[in-house]
C-alpha cells in the first residue's frame, strides 16, 4: 500500500474496468465485477490491491503472492496462486503503466504564485501556472498553460515552456524552447554555454555559443542533467525522449523521437541519433557520428564511429555486440586456463 | 595551518590527551606533556602540529617532516625524523580523522530562520534548527532538533528529517524519510520519479513511482547526487552509508549498512546489497541483481550478475578481480609481442 | 542567423577588419570592402555571413555553402564554392572563435542587485556587480568588481571572487578562492567536504575537511560539475583550465594551467596534473597520482599509475595508447576468426 502521506489514489476500479484499461484479456476465472482499490509491488499487494508480473526473476514471488488481481503473459497463467484475478496480455508493464496512472494520475495543479517569485514584468505566463517559492522568470520568457514551476528555478530571458509541462525545482533552463507536456525533474541545467574552446598550446580561446536547445513534446529530462546549447546550429531533443538522471548532452547534439538515454550517458558535440535509440548508463559517443534509428547502445560502450540503424553495439571502443562478447568470452576462457 | 576566516581550531592539546583520543601509545622518546595546537599535512605541519602518515608513498615526506607530532605504524617508528613526538597506532588514518574531529569538531548551530525562508503554515520544524536563505519547507514537512537546512534547498510535502541532521544548500527532498546524523551535500537531489516506462516503438508510457526514499541513521550523501525514489518498494539507504559526488541511485535500489560508494557510480533500478559493500568510482550495475556483504566493486567495473558476499569483482563485463587483471596482462603481452 | 531573441550581434565587419581578428590572409579573389553582417554555421549561413571549416567532415558542406565568406585551410582553398571570399589561415576555428568574439562579445554588465537576495552586512561586493534574485551572499565574502552572481546561488562565507567573473545560476561556493575572469557554469558545487573517511567494518570515522579550493584566473567550469575542498592541502585549479559538465574533482587533487577536461571524468583524491594535460570524456583516475605536463588521456580510460609528461593513454587499465589499440585490434581478430 502506498502512502498516503505522499501519494493519493484514485479508483477504486472493478476489474471490468481495469481489463479496458490496461487492454488486457480477464481470465476466464475471475470476477469482472471484483473491486480493487490499490496498485501494489508483488511481495507487497494483498487481497484489493493489483501488481503485475513482468519480469521472470520475480516468478516465486508471483506464486507467493497474496495480490488480488495481477497482469500476466500468457504463458505464466498456470503458475498464479489459487484465486488471484489475473489480467492476460503479452505486455504486462505496459498494462500496470495504465492501471497506475488511473489510480495516481497527477493531481490537479492549484494556481499560485508564491510571494518570492520574481517574475520580470515583461514575461508571459498564464494564470493557471503555478510558480513556487524562488521561482525566477526572466524577461521576455513566455510560460504555457498549467505549468508547474519548481522552487528556486530559474527561467531565462526569451526562454518559451509549451502546455502541462513541469520543470521541477532548483534548475535553470537559459536558450530553450520547450513543448508541451515536458517534465524536467530537479537541477536540469539546460542551455549553458557548451564547451566550446579553440585549443592551444599556449591558452584556449572560448568560441561564443549562438545556438539555442530546442526540446519536443513528452520529452522527460532526470535529476541534474546537463544539455548545452548549439554552437550556432541548436542542439535538439525530439518528442518523446527520455533522459535519465546525470546525463550530459554537448552542443549541437540531436537525439531523434523516443530515444531514451539512461543515467551517466556522455554526449559529445555534433552527434546526431535517429529515432527510437536505445542508450544502456554510462555508455560515451565521441563527437560528430551519426547512430541510425532503432540502435542500442549497450551499457558503458565508448561509440568512436557511426552505428547503422538497427545495430547493437557493446564495449569500448564499441563492436558489434556478439563481436564485443565472443572478445570477453576467449579472454576469460584463456584467463581462466592461465590459472589451471 | 588551516585558513582562519573558514575553519576555527579548539584546542591545544597535550601529547597525552592526544593519544587518548586517538586511542594510540605514545613512543617513549615523546613528552607526553608537550601540547599541540593543530593538525596539519605531512609537508606543511610545523612543530606545534600534529600529522599523520598512513600511504607508504609518503615515507619520505614523513621522514622530512617540521611536524612536532605523528601518528604512524609501529614499522614506521625507525623512519621519523629527530625529535617528532610518535603516537603508534595500526590506524594512523583513524587516529588523525578523531584528532581532526576533536580540533575542527561542528560549530555549534545558531538556531536563525531567513526572512526569504518560506515555511508551510502545516510544516513543523523544531525551534533549534536553522533555515537559511530561500530554504523551502513543504506542508506536512517535519524537522527534527538541531538540523541545518542550506540556502535555497527545498524540502517536500511531507518529508521527515531527523535530528542533527545538514542539508546542504541548492538541494531538494521529495518523498523521503531521513533518519538523524545525515549529511547530505549541496545539489543532492532525492525523491524524484524513478526512470519508469513502458517502452514501446510508438512511444513510452509514463509509470507513476509509489514508493519513497528511506535513508538511515549516519549517512552521508555527495554533491549533486541523485537519489530516486521507489516504483511502489521503497529505495532504501542504510544507516551509515556513504555516498560521493555524481551518484546515480535508481528506483527500489537498497544499500545495507556501511555501504561506500565512491564517484560517478550508476546503480539501476531493483538492485540491492547487502552489509559494509565498497564500490569503486565510476562502477556500473544492472537492474534486478544482489551483491553480497562486504563485496568489492572495483573502479570503472560493469557489474552485470549477482555477485556473492566478499568477492571482489573488476572489469566490465565485471570478472573475479584476479582472472580480470590477468586477462588485462594476457592481452597487454599479446600486444607488446606484436609491436616487437 | 542566430535567434535574435538570445543573442544581440555587434558588427557590421569588412572583409580586412575580419581578417586581421582572425589573423587569417585574405585570398588575392576577395574583395577586402566586402561586409559582413554575422557568423554562421556552414549549412546555415548565408551571403552576408562569415563561417569556418575545421573538420574534414564537412568538405562536402563547404562546397556546398551559400555562405559569403569562410575561414579556411590554405588546402581547402580549390574545395570553395564561386564567389566564396576566403580567409585562408592554419588554425581556422582559432579565426572563428576571434570573429565569433567579435560578434558576440558578452553584454556589458548592467549593475543590479535583485530585492530577493541576501548579502550579509559583512560582506564586501564591488557596486558595479549584478546579483541576480535569491542570490545569498556570506558574511565575509568579498566580490570583486563587474561580477556576475546567478540567481539563486549561494556565495558561502569568506569565499573571495576575483575581477569580472560569471558564477552561474544554481550554484553553491564554499571555502574558496576564485581568480579573475572566471565562468562557473549553473549548479557548480565548489568547496563542500571532500569524501574523505577511515574506513572499518563497524562504521566510518568522518575526516574533517580543512582545505580550501583555489581557482586560477581564466578558468571555465561546466554546469553540476562537483569541486571538493582539500583536507589540509588545498585544491587547486590552476589558470586557463576548462572543465566540462558533471566533473567530479576530488580533495587535494591539482590540475596544471590549461588543462582541459571533458564530461563526466572523475580524479580522485590527491592526484596532481601537469600543465595542458587532456583529458578524455569518462576518464577516471585513482588517488595520489602524478600525471605530466602535456599528457593525453582518451576518454573512458582507468588510470591507475603515474603517467609520464606527454604520453598518450587509453583503456582501462590505461595503458600507452598504440598498446591498447592493439589490443584491442588483437581481439577483435579473434572473435571474428572464431566466428568464421
Amino acid at each position: 500500500m502506498t502512502d498516503q502521506r505522499f501519494f493519493t489514489a484514485g479508483g477504486p476500479f472493478a476489474l471490468k474496468k481495469l481489463a479496458e484499461i490496461s487492454q488486457a484479456e480477464i481470465d476466464p476465472s475471475a470476477d469482472p465485477e471484483s473491486v480493487f482499490t490499490d496498485v501494489a509491488p508483488l511481495a507487497a499487494a494483498g487481497p484489493r490491491d493489483i501488481t503485475f508480473l513482468d519480469n521472470k526473476r520475480y516468478v516465486e514471488a508471483f506464486s507467493n503472492s497474496l495480490a488480488g488481481a495481477c497482469l500476466v503473459r500468457p504463458n505464466m497463467v498456470p503458475r498464479a496462486p489459487k484465486g488471484m484475478a489475473l489480467l492476460v496480455t503479452e505486455e504486462p508493464y505496459h498494462g500496470y503503466a495504465r492501471i497506475a496512472r488511473a489510480f495516481y494520475g497527477p493531481p490537479p495543479l492549484e494556481p499560485f504564485m508564491a510571494h518570492t517569485a520574481s517574475v520580470d514584468e515583461t514575461a508571459t505566463v498564464s494564470e493557471d501556472c503555478r510558480l513556487e517559492a524562488g521561482s525566477v522568470i526572466g524577461p521576455g520568457a513566455i510560460i504555457g498553460n498549467r505549468c508547474h514551476i519548481g522552487a528556486n528555478t530559474v527561467v531565462g530571458p526569451a526562454v518559451t515552456i509549451g502546455d502541462d509541462c513541469s520543470i521541477g525545482p532548483g534548475a535553470s533552463i537559459f536558450c530553450c524552447r520547450i513543448g508541451a507536456r515536458v517534465i524536467t525533474h530537479p537541477g536540469v541545467r539546460i542551455g549553458q554555454d557548451g564547451f566550446g574552446f579553440a585549443l592551444g598550446p599556449k591558452g584556449h580561446i572560448k568560441v561564443p555559443q549562438l545556438g539555442r536547445v530546442i526540446i519536443g513534446d513528452d520529452v522527460e529530462i532526470g535529476a541534474n542533467t546537463t544539455i548545452d546549447r548549439g554552437t550556432g546550429p541548436d542542439t535538439v531533443i525530439g518528442s518523446g525522449v527520455k533522459i535519465d538522471n546525470l546525463v550530459q548532452i554537448g552542443h549541437n547534439v540531436r537525439l531523434g523521437k523516443g530515444c531514451v538515454v539512461v543515467s551517466l550517458v556522455g554526449i559529445s558535440g555534433s552527434t546526431t541519433f535517429g529515432d527510437f535509440v536505445m542508450i544502456g548508463g554510462q555508455a560515451g559517443f565521441a563527437g560528430h557520428l551519426h547512430i541510425g534509428d532503432g540502435a542500442k547502445i549497450a551499457a558503458q560502450s565508448g561509440v568512436m564511429r557511426d552505428i547503422e540503424a538497427g545495430a547493437s553495439v557493446g564495449g569500448s571502443p564499441a563492436a558489434p555486440i556478439r563481436e564485443w562478447l565472443r572478445g570477453v568470452a576467449i579472454l576469460e576462457r584463456m584467463a581462466k586456463k592461465k590459472n589451471g
